[in-house]
């Protein structure tokens, strides 16, 4: 099985998360067969962490996940904190697979969806 | 004049934040005429600030500024610095006019980008 880990900073306003955890649910309603589920997890101020959701994924059915970073720019969790955090569950089960895409910001349609939308 | 303002976050590694100004240069050269050009802002650790930027662009031709908050979650830089920041500039400037675009994250189109971008 394979799963969807969209992995967001987190903040102390829990309406915040709540709008993550909204959008996660919305791409699961767009997303296709490729994947068996989407999950959501924070880097901190927020539950779960990163660490809990793929250790109970890996607990499960699921062997492989893929890790988007819902990052705008590739700064110190992108580049430091999500590597780590993969190196630790890997350690522990070592024969799953974490694929990590793009942050968001890096995408290549970004700019034109900024563009398109400022001009609605 | 009509101006677009991006306004990210800001990151000590300068690296990030040139991704962001790369990410603008992108998003003006897909921006059709609705805008006589487009700037970059950061709140905080980068520059320059959204306060050097409205001033600059107010002190010159420009009449009105749609600005856009680089952010996927509406924590406290959107609700409460950016909105400070506006109220800022229009006691210095009561003829000119800012309007706020949703962040990024509450795009409609957010959920099926980036469930596209993760199948492929």
């Amino acid at each position: 099985m394979k799963q969807l880990l969209i992995a967001a900073h987190g903040s102390r306003r829990e309406s915040s998360n709540d709008e993550v955890r909204a959008l996660v649910a919305q791409v699961a309603d767009n997303l296709g067969v490729a994947f068996d589920g989407v999950e959501v997890a924070f880097l901190e101020l927020a539950t779960p962490s990163v660490e809990s959701v793929l250790s109970e994924l890996f607990k499960g059915q699921t062997k492989e996940v893929v890790l988007l970073p819902y990052f705008l720019s590739a700064g110190i969790h992108v580049v430091k904190d999500i590597p780590e955090e993969i190196d630790k569950a890997l350690s522990l089960w070592p024969d799953k697979k974490i694929t990590v895409l793009p942050h968001i910001g890096a995408f290549d349609v970004m700019a034109s969806v900024i563009a398109k939308a400022c001009q609605h």
